[in-house]
Protein backbone atom coordinates (compact mmCIF):
# COMPACT_ATOMS: atom_id res chain seq x y z
CA UNK A 1 0.00 0.00 0.00
CA UNK A 2 2.91 2.51 1.05
CA UNK A 3 5.07 1.44 -1.69
CA UNK A 4 1.93 2.03 -4.34
CA UNK A 5 1.32 5.00 -3.03
CA UNK A 6 5.12 5.50 -3.20
CA UNK A 7 5.07 4.76 -6.62
CA UNK A 8 1.92 7.17 -7.50
CA UNK A 9 3.82 9.68 -5.59
CA UNK A 10 6.94 9.56 -7.64
CA UNK A 11 4.59 10.41 -10.86
CA UNK A 12 2.81 13.22 -8.82
CA UNK A 13 4.26 14.25 -5.56
CA UNK A 14 2.24 16.06 -3.20
CA UNK A 15 3.63 19.24 -1.99
CA UNK A 16 3.42 21.65 1.15
CA UNK A 17 -0.12 23.40 1.29
CA UNK A 18 -2.06 20.80 -0.80
CA UNK A 19 -1.54 16.93 0.45
CA UNK A 20 -3.37 14.88 2.27
CA UNK A 21 -1.62 16.43 5.13
CA UNK A 22 -2.55 19.86 5.08
CA UNK A 23 -6.21 18.87 3.73
CA UNK A 24 -6.97 16.66 7.11
CA UNK A 25 -5.15 19.41 9.42
CA UNK A 26 -6.76 22.59 7.72
CA UNK A 27 -8.10 24.66 10.78
CA UNK A 28 -11.42 27.11 9.74
CA UNK A 29 -11.55 30.35 11.87
CA UNK A 30 -14.97 30.62 13.58
CA UNK A 31 -14.00 33.42 15.96
CA UNK A 32 -11.23 35.32 16.90
CA UNK A 33 -8.62 32.39 18.23
CA UNK A 34 -11.16 29.73 18.07
CA UNK A 35 -10.47 27.09 14.92
CA UNK A 36 -13.09 24.67 13.77
CA UNK A 37 -11.45 21.22 12.32
CA UNK A 38 -12.49 17.44 11.67
CA UNK A 39 -10.34 14.97 12.52
CA UNK A 40 -10.05 12.82 9.47
CA UNK A 41 -10.34 8.72 10.02
CA UNK A 42 -7.18 9.13 7.67
CA UNK A 43 -5.19 9.12 10.45
CA UNK A 44 -6.21 6.25 13.00
CA UNK A 45 -4.60 3.24 14.30
CA UNK A 46 -7.16 0.47 15.15
CA UNK A 47 -9.81 3.63 16.39
CA UNK A 48 -7.57 5.89 17.54
CA UNK A 49 -6.67 9.27 16.14
CA UNK A 50 -2.90 9.67 15.91
CA UNK A 51 -1.43 12.02 18.59
CA UNK A 52 1.00 13.58 16.13
CA UNK A 53 -1.49 14.22 13.79
CA UNK A 54 -3.83 15.62 16.19
CA UNK A 55 -0.49 17.65 17.43
CA UNK A 56 0.16 18.96 13.97
CA UNK A 57 -3.31 20.28 13.91
CA UNK A 58 -3.59 22.32 16.62
CA UNK A 59 0.14 23.75 15.90
CA UNK A 60 -1.46 24.43 12.65
CA UNK A 61 -3.91 26.97 14.88
CA UNK A 62 -1.21 28.19 16.66
CA UNK A 63 0.35 28.87 13.95
CA UNK A 64 -2.06 30.88 12.80
CA UNK A 65 -3.13 32.86 15.98
CA UNK A 66 0.77 33.72 16.82
CA UNK A 67 2.68 36.02 14.70
CA UNK A 68 5.47 34.04 14.35
CA UNK A 69 5.35 31.31 12.11
CA UNK A 70 7.11 27.84 13.17
CA UNK A 71 6.79 25.74 16.26
CA UNK A 72 10.26 25.99 18.18
CA UNK A 73 8.78 23.71 21.75
CA UNK A 74 5.41 21.86 21.24
CA UNK A 75 4.67 20.44 25.27
CA UNK A 76 1.00 18.51 24.86
CA UNK A 77 -0.78 16.65 27.93
CA UNK A 78 -3.38 14.15 26.38
CA UNK A 79 -6.62 13.95 28.24
CA UNK A 80 -8.74 11.93 26.49
CA UNK A 81 -8.78 9.80 23.27
CA UNK A 82 -9.63 11.68 20.27
CA UNK A 83 -12.01 10.19 17.90
CA UNK A 84 -12.76 11.09 14.06
CA UNK A 85 -15.34 13.89 13.51
CA UNK A 86 -15.76 17.59 14.27
CA UNK A 87 -13.56 19.22 16.59
CA UNK A 88 -12.63 23.12 17.65
CA UNK A 89 -9.26 24.16 18.41
CA UNK A 90 -9.47 27.05 21.50
CA UNK A 91 -6.19 29.29 21.03
CA UNK A 92 -4.94 32.20 23.74
CA UNK A 93 -2.01 34.22 23.11
CA UNK A 94 0.23 33.86 26.05
CA UNK A 95 3.08 36.25 25.44
CA UNK A 96 4.47 37.60 22.24
CA UNK A 97 8.02 38.70 21.84
CA UNK A 98 10.30 39.78 19.21
CA UNK A 99 11.35 36.61 18.33
CA UNK A 100 9.26 34.33 20.28
CA UNK A 101 5.96 34.01 21.12
CA UNK A 102 4.11 31.86 23.24
CA UNK A 103 0.42 30.24 22.91
CA UNK A 104 -1.67 28.01 24.30
CA UNK A 105 -4.27 25.70 22.54
CA UNK A 106 -6.90 23.10 23.94
CA UNK A 107 -8.09 20.80 21.10
CA UNK A 108 -12.28 20.22 22.07
CA UNK A 109 -14.54 17.56 20.56
CA UNK A 110 -18.48 17.58 21.47
CA UNK A 111 -20.71 15.02 23.75
CA UNK A 112 -23.57 13.79 22.49
CA UNK A 113 -25.42 17.11 24.41
CA UNK A 114 -23.17 18.58 22.51
CA UNK A 115 -21.68 20.11 25.10
CA UNK A 116 -17.51 20.07 24.72
CA UNK A 117 -14.58 17.32 25.70
CA UNK A 118 -11.09 18.35 25.88
CA UNK A 119 -8.82 15.92 24.66
CA UNK A 120 -5.40 17.59 24.32
CA UNK A 121 -4.14 21.20 26.03
CA UNK A 122 -0.92 22.16 24.80
CA UNK A 123 1.64 25.31 25.46
CA UNK A 124 3.77 25.78 22.57
CA UNK A 125 6.63 28.73 21.61
CA UNK A 126 6.84 30.03 18.42
CA UNK A 127 9.72 31.58 16.78
CA UNK A 128 10.96 32.50 12.94
CA UNK A 129 13.60 29.33 11.81
CA UNK A 130 14.79 30.84 8.95
CA UNK A 131 15.97 34.10 11.37
CA UNK A 132 17.95 32.01 12.89
CA UNK A 133 21.94 31.88 12.77
CA UNK A 134 23.37 29.21 10.74
CA UNK A 135 25.57 28.19 13.52
CA UNK A 136 25.49 24.06 14.15
CA UNK A 137 27.80 22.56 16.62
CA UNK A 138 26.16 19.02 17.85
CA UNK A 139 27.82 15.88 18.63
CA UNK A 140 25.01 14.05 18.22
CA UNK A 141 24.88 11.59 14.48
CA UNK A 142 22.45 10.68 12.62
CA UNK A 143 21.11 7.19 13.24
CA UNK A 144 22.78 4.22 11.89
CA UNK A 145 20.41 2.86 10.12
CA UNK A 146 19.98 0.52 6.29
CA UNK A 147 19.21 2.42 3.21
CA UNK A 148 15.67 2.71 2.71
CA UNK A 149 15.67 0.42 -0.18
CA UNK A 150 16.59 -2.43 2.79
CA UNK A 151 13.76 -0.88 5.18
CA UNK A 152 10.84 -2.92 5.63
CA UNK A 153 7.72 -1.64 4.92
CA UNK A 154 3.88 -2.66 5.36
CA UNK A 155 3.90 -4.27 1.79
CA UNK A 156 7.38 -6.37 2.72
CA UNK A 157 5.49 -9.70 4.82
CA UNK A 158 4.20 -9.31 8.00
CA UNK A 159 2.76 -5.82 8.66
CA UNK A 160 4.96 -3.70 10.54
CA UNK A 161 1.44 -2.24 12.08
CA UNK A 162 -0.82 -4.55 12.96
CA UNK A 163 -4.58 -4.32 12.35
CA UNK A 164 -6.17 -2.29 9.70
CA UNK A 165 -4.33 0.98 10.26
CA UNK A 166 -6.09 4.31 7.98
CA UNK A 167 -2.74 5.59 9.01
CA UNK A 168 -0.20 3.34 7.12
CA UNK A 169 -1.95 4.22 3.81
CA UNK A 170 -0.66 7.79 4.35
CA UNK A 171 2.97 7.21 5.65
CA UNK A 172 5.58 5.88 3.85
CA UNK A 173 7.84 4.16 6.61
CA UNK A 174 10.33 1.67 5.96
CA UNK A 175 11.74 0.23 9.54
CA UNK A 176 15.61 -0.87 10.08
CA UNK A 177 14.88 -4.66 9.80
CA UNK A 178 16.95 -4.63 13.33
CA UNK A 179 13.46 -3.33 15.09
CA UNK A 180 10.77 -5.50 13.49
CA UNK A 181 11.28 -8.47 15.25
CA UNK A 182 8.56 -7.57 16.94
CA UNK A 183 6.40 -8.07 14.04
CA UNK A 184 7.56 -11.88 13.30
CA UNK A 185 6.83 -12.49 16.73
CA UNK A 186 10.79 -12.04 17.72
CA UNK A 187 11.14 -8.77 19.54
CA UNK A 188 14.78 -7.78 20.30
CA UNK A 189 14.25 -6.86 23.85
CA UNK A 190 15.27 -3.17 23.31
CA UNK A 191 13.81 -0.29 23.68
CA UNK A 192 14.40 0.97 19.93
CA UNK A 193 12.35 1.85 16.93
CA UNK A 194 13.92 2.90 13.75
CA UNK A 195 12.95 3.91 10.16
CA UNK A 196 12.97 6.29 7.40
CA UNK A 197 9.81 9.05 7.14
CA UNK A 198 8.03 10.01 4.55
CA UNK A 199 3.98 11.25 3.38
CA UNK A 200 2.58 8.50 0.99
CA UNK A 201 1.39 11.28 -1.07
CA UNK A 202 4.98 12.12 -1.74
CA UNK A 203 4.43 15.74 0.21
CA UNK A 204 7.66 17.15 1.70
CA UNK A 205 8.52 17.57 5.49
CA UNK A 206 8.27 21.16 7.26
CA UNK A 207 8.08 21.97 10.78
CA UNK A 208 4.30 21.45 10.92
CA UNK A 209 4.51 17.68 9.42
CA UNK A 210 8.06 17.02 11.79
CA UNK A 211 4.71 16.94 14.50
CA UNK A 212 3.59 14.41 12.74
CA UNK A 213 6.73 12.81 12.35
CA UNK A 214 8.09 12.55 15.89
CA UNK A 215 4.95 10.35 17.36
CA UNK A 216 4.12 8.12 13.63
CA UNK A 217 6.73 4.68 14.11
CA UNK A 218 5.32 1.71 16.02
CA UNK A 219 5.98 2.06 19.62
CA UNK A 220 9.03 0.85 20.82
CA UNK A 221 7.51 -1.37 23.49
CA UNK A 222 6.55 -3.05 20.32
CA UNK A 223 10.60 -3.96 20.67
CA UNK A 224 10.35 -4.57 23.98
CA UNK A 225 7.85 -7.50 23.56
CA UNK A 226 5.07 -5.63 24.76
CA UNK A 227 1.55 -6.29 22.86
CA UNK A 228 -1.03 -3.51 24.43
CA UNK A 229 -1.53 0.03 23.90
CA UNK A 230 0.95 2.24 25.00
CA UNK A 231 -1.15 6.13 25.13
CA UNK A 232 0.76 9.02 25.32
CA UNK A 233 0.37 11.38 28.35
CA UNK A 234 2.66 14.12 27.77
CA UNK A 235 5.09 14.66 24.37
CA UNK A 236 7.03 17.48 24.25
CA UNK A 237 8.29 18.05 20.43
CA UNK A 238 11.42 20.75 19.11
CA UNK A 239 11.70 21.99 16.13
CA UNK A 240 15.43 22.79 15.83
CA UNK A 241 16.06 23.25 11.92
CA UNK A 242 13.61 24.12 8.73
CA UNK A 243 13.92 20.23 7.37
CA UNK A 244 15.08 19.44 3.75
CA UNK A 245 13.18 18.41 1.22
CA UNK A 246 13.49 14.12 1.39
CA UNK A 247 13.22 11.52 3.71
CA UNK A 248 13.79 11.24 6.62
CA UNK A 249 15.21 9.38 9.06
CA UNK A 250 13.95 8.30 12.81
CA UNK A 251 14.83 6.90 15.54
CA UNK A 252 13.17 5.88 19.00
CA UNK A 253 14.87 5.50 22.41
CA UNK A 254 13.26 3.97 25.79
CA UNK A 255 15.96 3.55 28.42
CA UNK A 256 13.54 3.12 31.55
CA UNK A 257 10.44 1.55 31.69
CA UNK A 258 9.75 1.33 35.58
CA UNK A 259 6.34 1.65 37.66
CA UNK A 260 4.00 1.45 34.42
CA UNK A 261 5.33 4.43 32.15
CA UNK A 262 7.81 4.71 29.80
CA UNK A 263 9.76 7.81 27.90
CA UNK A 264 10.09 7.66 24.28
CA UNK A 265 12.94 9.95 23.02
CA UNK A 266 12.87 10.42 19.43
CA UNK A 267 15.33 12.11 16.99
CA UNK A 268 13.99 13.50 13.60
CA UNK A 269 17.17 13.66 10.88
CA UNK A 270 16.57 15.05 7.33
CA UNK A 271 18.24 14.43 3.89
CA UNK A 272 21.13 17.17 4.50
CA UNK A 273 21.92 15.29 7.79
CA UNK A 274 20.65 17.64 9.80
CA UNK A 275 18.59 16.98 13.40
CA UNK A 276 15.91 19.14 13.07
CA UNK A 277 13.35 17.70 15.62
CA UNK A 278 13.65 16.19 19.09
CA UNK A 279 10.97 14.86 21.07
CA UNK A 280 10.40 12.94 24.75
CA UNK A 281 7.06 11.25 25.46
CA UNK A 282 6.02 9.90 28.23
CA UNK A 283 3.47 6.79 27.79
CA UNK A 284 1.76 4.58 30.20
CA UNK A 285 3.04 0.74 29.80
CA UNK A 286 0.93 -1.58 28.20
CA UNK A 287 -0.67 -4.03 30.89
CA UNK A 288 1.15 -6.80 29.77
CA UNK A 289 4.24 -4.62 31.39
CA UNK B 1 29.99 27.77 52.59
CA UNK B 2 28.53 24.33 51.11
CA UNK B 3 30.74 22.56 52.71
CA UNK B 4 29.88 24.26 56.26
CA UNK B 5 26.62 23.96 55.85
CA UNK B 6 26.99 20.41 54.94
CA UNK B 7 28.61 20.23 58.26
CA UNK B 8 25.83 22.00 60.08
CA UNK B 9 23.65 19.32 58.36
CA UNK B 10 25.19 16.20 59.33
CA UNK B 11 24.68 17.68 63.17
CA UNK B 12 20.78 18.73 62.91
CA UNK B 13 19.51 18.01 59.41
CA UNK B 14 16.43 19.47 58.06
CA UNK B 15 13.61 17.57 56.92
CA UNK B 16 10.77 17.65 54.37
CA UNK B 17 8.42 20.03 55.16
CA UNK B 18 10.24 22.32 57.72
CA UNK B 19 13.95 23.38 55.51
CA UNK B 20 15.05 26.54 53.90
CA UNK B 21 13.44 24.82 50.52
CA UNK B 22 9.87 23.78 52.43
CA UNK B 23 9.81 27.67 53.65
CA UNK B 24 10.77 28.88 50.14
CA UNK B 25 8.25 27.26 48.23
CA UNK B 26 5.31 28.04 50.44
CA UNK B 27 1.75 28.88 48.95
CA UNK B 28 -0.68 30.43 50.74
CA UNK B 29 -4.22 29.95 49.25
CA UNK B 30 -5.92 33.50 48.98
CA UNK B 31 -9.05 32.08 47.30
CA UNK B 32 -9.68 29.05 45.55
CA UNK B 33 -7.19 27.76 42.95
CA UNK B 34 -5.16 30.83 43.70
CA UNK B 35 -1.98 31.12 45.72
CA UNK B 36 0.05 33.79 47.15
CA UNK B 37 3.87 33.16 47.33
CA UNK B 38 7.28 34.78 47.88
CA UNK B 39 9.71 34.53 45.68
CA UNK B 40 13.29 34.39 48.12
CA UNK B 41 16.03 36.11 46.96
CA UNK B 42 17.79 32.72 48.64
CA UNK B 43 17.73 30.80 45.38
CA UNK B 44 18.91 33.38 42.58
CA UNK B 45 22.01 33.14 40.55
CA UNK B 46 23.32 36.44 39.62
CA UNK B 47 20.25 38.41 39.85
CA UNK B 48 18.19 35.91 38.51
CA UNK B 49 15.44 33.41 40.48
CA UNK B 50 17.07 29.86 39.08
CA UNK B 51 14.26 28.56 36.50
CA UNK B 52 14.12 24.96 38.76
CA UNK B 53 13.06 26.67 42.21
CA UNK B 54 10.43 28.42 40.45
CA UNK B 55 9.47 25.11 38.89
CA UNK B 56 9.60 23.44 42.32
CA UNK B 57 7.05 26.26 43.70
CA UNK B 58 4.39 26.05 40.91
CA UNK B 59 4.81 22.41 41.52
CA UNK B 60 3.70 22.87 45.09
CA UNK B 61 0.48 24.76 44.13
CA UNK B 62 -0.66 22.50 41.85
CA UNK B 63 -0.09 19.99 44.48
CA UNK B 64 -2.57 21.38 46.56
CA UNK B 65 -5.07 22.23 43.63
CA UNK B 66 -4.90 18.36 41.97
CA UNK B 67 -6.25 15.70 43.61
CA UNK B 68 -3.47 13.76 43.19
CA UNK B 69 0.15 14.01 45.33
CA UNK B 70 2.91 13.70 43.03
CA UNK B 71 4.00 15.58 39.60
CA UNK B 72 4.63 12.82 36.90
CA UNK B 73 5.13 15.11 34.18
CA UNK B 74 5.29 19.14 34.56
CA UNK B 75 5.76 21.20 31.45
CA UNK B 76 6.96 24.69 31.54
CA UNK B 77 6.84 27.84 29.28
CA UNK B 78 9.23 30.84 30.60
CA UNK B 79 7.80 34.02 29.62
CA UNK B 80 9.52 36.73 31.69
CA UNK B 81 12.38 37.27 34.00
CA UNK B 82 10.98 36.48 38.05
CA UNK B 83 12.77 38.54 40.65
CA UNK B 84 13.12 37.85 44.07
CA UNK B 85 9.65 39.11 45.79
CA UNK B 86 5.95 38.65 46.01
CA UNK B 87 4.25 36.50 43.28
CA UNK B 88 0.87 34.82 43.20
CA UNK B 89 0.28 31.34 41.13
CA UNK B 90 -3.36 31.01 39.66
CA UNK B 91 -3.89 27.17 39.20
CA UNK B 92 -6.47 25.47 36.87
CA UNK B 93 -8.09 22.08 37.01
CA UNK B 94 -7.91 20.55 33.74
CA UNK B 95 -8.66 17.13 34.00
CA UNK B 96 -9.41 14.77 36.85
CA UNK B 97 -9.17 11.21 36.40
CA UNK B 98 -8.62 8.12 38.64
CA UNK B 99 -4.91 7.58 38.65
CA UNK B 100 -4.43 10.78 36.71
CA UNK B 101 -4.95 14.07 36.62
CA UNK B 102 -4.18 17.38 34.89
CA UNK B 103 -3.66 20.87 35.96
CA UNK B 104 -2.25 24.24 34.21
CA UNK B 105 -0.63 26.78 36.67
CA UNK B 106 0.91 30.55 35.88
CA UNK B 107 3.25 32.36 38.17
CA UNK B 108 2.54 36.38 37.79
CA UNK B 109 4.62 39.03 39.88
CA UNK B 110 2.95 42.96 39.99
CA UNK B 111 4.68 45.77 37.94
CA UNK B 112 4.75 49.19 39.52
CA UNK B 113 0.69 49.78 38.69
CA UNK B 114 0.13 46.62 40.36
CA UNK B 115 -1.12 44.96 37.37
CA UNK B 116 0.39 41.33 36.63
CA UNK B 117 2.86 40.52 34.88
CA UNK B 118 3.29 36.49 33.74
CA UNK B 119 6.40 34.66 34.33
CA UNK B 120 5.99 30.91 33.37
CA UNK B 121 3.04 28.74 32.39
CA UNK B 122 3.13 25.25 33.00
CA UNK B 123 0.91 22.32 32.32
CA UNK B 124 1.26 19.34 34.49
CA UNK B 125 -0.41 15.74 34.81
CA UNK B 126 -0.06 14.07 38.70
CA UNK B 127 -0.47 10.83 39.98
CA UNK B 128 0.55 8.82 42.90
CA UNK B 129 3.98 7.48 42.74
CA UNK B 130 3.23 5.18 45.97
CA UNK B 131 0.02 3.35 43.61
CA UNK B 132 2.81 2.62 40.96
CA UNK B 133 3.72 -1.27 40.51
CA UNK B 134 7.56 -1.68 41.11
CA UNK B 135 8.69 -3.41 37.64
CA UNK B 136 11.74 -1.86 36.36
CA UNK B 137 13.00 -2.63 33.41
CA UNK B 138 15.82 -0.17 32.16
CA UNK B 139 18.83 -0.12 30.75
CA UNK B 140 19.54 3.31 31.90
CA UNK B 141 22.62 3.13 34.27
CA UNK B 142 23.55 5.30 36.76
CA UNK B 143 26.03 8.16 35.45
CA UNK B 144 29.64 7.21 35.72
CA UNK B 145 31.27 9.80 38.20
CA UNK B 146 33.58 9.77 40.94
CA UNK B 147 32.78 9.35 44.64
CA UNK B 148 31.35 12.68 46.21
CA UNK B 149 34.73 12.96 48.21
CA UNK B 150 36.51 13.54 44.83
CA UNK B 151 34.46 15.78 43.33
CA UNK B 152 34.81 19.19 43.62
CA UNK B 153 32.63 22.10 45.29
CA UNK B 154 32.68 26.43 45.71
CA UNK B 155 34.83 25.42 48.84
CA UNK B 156 37.15 23.50 46.53
CA UNK B 157 39.30 26.72 44.63
CA UNK B 158 37.67 28.22 42.02
CA UNK B 159 33.51 28.86 42.45
CA UNK B 160 31.99 26.56 39.97
CA UNK B 161 29.12 28.68 39.96
CA UNK B 162 30.69 32.39 38.83
CA UNK B 163 29.85 35.98 40.73
CA UNK B 164 28.01 36.02 43.78
CA UNK B 165 24.87 33.42 43.95
CA UNK B 166 22.76 32.89 47.32
CA UNK B 167 21.86 29.91 45.70
CA UNK B 168 24.95 28.09 46.02
CA UNK B 169 24.90 28.33 50.09
CA UNK B 170 21.58 26.56 49.84
CA UNK B 171 22.50 23.71 47.31
CA UNK B 172 25.13 20.96 48.08
CA UNK B 173 26.57 20.33 44.72
CA UNK B 174 30.05 18.85 44.27
CA UNK B 175 30.70 18.35 40.10
CA UNK B 176 32.82 15.99 39.00
CA UNK B 177 36.19 17.43 38.33
CA UNK B 178 35.85 16.36 34.52
CA UNK B 179 33.32 19.14 34.14
CA UNK B 180 34.55 21.96 36.02
CA UNK B 181 37.11 22.43 33.62
CA UNK B 182 35.47 25.86 32.67
CA UNK B 183 35.91 27.08 36.08
CA UNK B 184 39.66 27.09 35.44
CA UNK B 185 39.29 28.86 31.96
CA UNK B 186 39.66 24.86 30.29
CA UNK B 187 36.40 24.10 29.48
CA UNK B 188 36.27 20.51 27.77
CA UNK B 189 34.22 21.04 24.86
CA UNK B 190 31.64 18.29 25.72
CA UNK B 191 28.17 19.29 26.24
CA UNK B 192 28.35 17.76 29.45
CA UNK B 193 27.48 18.58 33.50
CA UNK B 194 27.96 15.71 36.26
CA UNK B 195 27.42 16.13 40.23
CA UNK B 196 26.24 15.36 43.05
CA UNK B 197 23.07 17.27 44.23
CA UNK B 198 21.90 17.85 47.59
CA UNK B 199 20.36 20.28 49.77
CA UNK B 200 22.72 22.16 52.09
CA UNK B 201 20.65 22.08 55.19
CA UNK B 202 20.46 18.21 54.66
CA UNK B 203 16.97 17.84 54.05
CA UNK B 204 16.06 14.93 51.94
CA UNK B 205 14.76 14.48 48.39
CA UNK B 206 11.26 14.55 47.60
CA UNK B 207 9.43 14.61 44.45
CA UNK B 208 9.02 18.74 44.63
CA UNK B 209 13.06 18.87 45.35
CA UNK B 210 13.46 17.03 42.56
CA UNK B 211 11.85 20.02 40.25
CA UNK B 212 14.65 21.89 41.58
CA UNK B 213 17.45 18.98 40.99
CA UNK B 214 16.53 18.98 37.20
CA UNK B 215 17.52 22.89 36.81
CA UNK B 216 20.19 23.52 39.48
CA UNK B 217 23.60 22.49 37.84
CA UNK B 218 25.50 25.02 35.92
CA UNK B 219 24.67 25.10 31.82
CA UNK B 220 26.42 22.84 29.89
CA UNK B 221 27.54 25.54 27.65
CA UNK B 222 29.96 26.66 30.12
CA UNK B 223 31.61 23.28 29.40
CA UNK B 224 31.39 24.20 26.39
CA UNK B 225 33.53 27.19 26.31
CA UNK B 226 30.21 29.90 26.20
CA UNK B 227 30.31 32.44 29.19
CA UNK B 228 26.99 33.85 29.14
CA UNK B 229 23.74 33.59 29.89
CA UNK B 230 21.73 30.74 29.04
CA UNK B 231 17.89 31.30 29.36
CA UNK B 232 15.81 28.52 29.29
CA UNK B 233 12.43 28.46 26.53
CA UNK B 234 10.72 24.97 28.09
CA UNK B 235 11.54 22.58 30.46
CA UNK B 236 9.69 19.59 30.55
CA UNK B 237 10.35 17.19 33.77
CA UNK B 238 9.47 13.55 34.51
CA UNK B 239 9.18 12.27 37.94
CA UNK B 240 9.84 8.63 37.53
CA UNK B 241 10.22 7.08 41.11
CA UNK B 242 10.11 8.67 44.72
CA UNK B 243 13.76 9.54 45.60
CA UNK B 244 15.38 7.80 48.20
CA UNK B 245 17.24 9.52 51.23
CA UNK B 246 20.38 10.43 50.16
CA UNK B 247 22.28 12.53 48.12
CA UNK B 248 21.43 12.35 44.25
CA UNK B 249 23.25 12.45 41.37
CA UNK B 250 22.61 14.56 38.30
CA UNK B 251 23.91 14.35 34.77
CA UNK B 252 23.12 16.79 32.37
CA UNK B 253 23.98 16.18 28.17
CA UNK B 254 23.45 18.87 25.34
CA UNK B 255 24.27 16.77 22.04
CA UNK B 256 22.67 19.52 19.79
CA UNK B 257 23.68 23.38 19.89
CA UNK B 258 22.25 24.80 16.52
CA UNK B 259 20.70 28.11 15.18
CA UNK B 260 21.56 29.86 18.63
CA UNK B 261 19.68 27.37 20.64
CA UNK B 262 20.62 24.17 22.90
CA UNK B 263 19.02 21.52 24.45
CA UNK B 264 19.73 20.02 28.04
CA UNK B 265 19.03 16.66 28.91
CA UNK B 266 19.24 15.80 32.63
CA UNK B 267 18.87 12.44 34.91
CA UNK B 268 18.32 12.05 38.48
CA UNK B 269 19.55 9.12 39.96
CA UNK B 270 18.93 8.37 43.59
CA UNK B 271 20.97 6.86 46.61
CA UNK B 272 19.07 3.16 45.56
CA UNK B 273 20.72 3.40 41.76
CA UNK B 274 16.83 4.38 40.82
CA UNK B 275 16.62 6.87 37.89
CA UNK B 276 14.48 9.09 39.59
CA UNK B 277 13.46 12.56 37.08
CA UNK B 278 14.55 13.06 33.42
CA UNK B 279 13.31 16.56 31.93
CA UNK B 280 14.73 18.21 28.75
CA UNK B 281 15.06 21.92 28.64
CA UNK B 282 15.32 24.02 25.23
CA UNK B 283 17.61 27.17 26.08
CA UNK B 284 18.61 30.13 24.40
CA UNK B 285 22.36 29.64 23.55
CA UNK B 286 24.63 32.61 24.92
CA UNK B 287 25.32 35.30 22.36
CA UNK B 288 29.23 34.08 22.20
CA UNK B 289 27.60 31.52 20.80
Amino acid sequence: MAQAATEAAQTARATIGDSEFDRDTAVTLREHGVYDAELSAGWTIIHAVNGGYLLALLGRALGEALPHPDPFSVSAHYLTASVPGPAVVRTEIVRTGRTLSTGQASLFQYAADGSEIERIRVLATYGDLDALPDDVRTTALPPAMPARDQCLGPSDGPAPIPGSSAITERLDIKLDPATVGWAIGAPSGKGEMRGWFGLADGRDPDPLSLLLTVDALPPTSFELGLTGWTPTVELTAHVRCRPAPGPLRVAITTRNLAGGFLEEDAEVWDSADRLVAQSRQLAKAPRDA
